[in-house]
């Protein structure tokens, strides 16, 4: 394929902004775009821990949050409450960051910047949290990443007397 | 759990913006940070056609370079040449993405604007390609998202005479 000029170019080509070697018309025109991105998919896995599950959960859930925002620039200004219940560990986490995250997806759109779970039942599988944060606004609040969906692939919940720890995989 | 106010609170307290409700200093206490993100992934899956499949190709590596940097702002100022080789069609496209791929991980990490393919043997399964673009400057081109490899997972390449166009997962 040949790229020498066989007719006087347009002057639009000489004065190409930095052009340091020689190009015809032709290879500085543009193809049309007949592409188009599909099926985007992705996701994060989020370790979480602390002096006890009921930590380690509060630090999951704030995690998730810090994904979809900056969490610094989220103030302390209104709370919601939220319950989860569920057969067991796995479900419960599940359940409980499936709340966390329908709180932001309706109206007010709440992000959090603070968890406190006030009931975290090991027996029946039961929790109650108080969420600390405000409304979210584009304003304020850096867009981050859009959480689509908690998972159950190779979620591990530790409740022992010295390891109190949790994986979560999150749908991005 | 209680959130009463039970001693003076800080000046700081009162002074907390916007707040409308009433916190304790505990209440506006953050915990320290107690996870982390592992494991990112993700991809994203590339449609391109064109009026022959050679079109296609030098579209889906567009599409490829369109995910790294917002490609307006990509001049053509120098070109780089690349070839590939294959068993089948597959194969070809994996190999002229990958080389496309490497071109930009290496120096003087080029980035391109237009690809034109300058011989696609479909018998051989060869191809020679030109890239026209400069070098990757984060002053100029914003950073966009890491292509990591090319995939061969879900691959689609039609070629007959009224369809032209493939289909191919890039992680991302």
């Amino acid at each position: 394929m040949s790229h020498s000029i066989t007719s006087p170019p347009d002057q639009s080509y000489y004065n190409f902004k930095g052009a340091n070697m020689e190009f015809s018309p032709e290879d500085l025109e543009l193809p049309s775009c007949k592409y188009e991105y599909l099926d985007h998919t992705a996701d994060v896995q989020i370790h979480a821990w602390g002096d006890s599950i009921t930590e380690a959960f509060e630090q999951a859930a704030i995690a998730m949050y810090g994904y979809m925002t900056e969490i610094d620039t989220v103030d302390i200004i209104d709370t919601q409450e939220i319950e989860a219940n569920a057969d067991d560990m796995e479900g419960l986490l599940f359940h409980f960051l499936d709340e966390c995250l329908y709180i932001f997806s309706v109206e007010p759109f709440f992000i959090v910047r603070k968890v406190v779970i006030t009931e975290f039942d090991k027996e029946s599988f039961k929790i109650k949290a108080k969420l600390f944060g405000e409304e979210f606004s584009l304003d304020k609040h850096p867009q981050g990443t859009e959480v689509k969906a908690i998972t159950y692939a190779s979620m591990q919940v530790y409740d022992k007397d010295d390891q109190h720890e949790l994986f979560v995989i999150i749908d991005i």
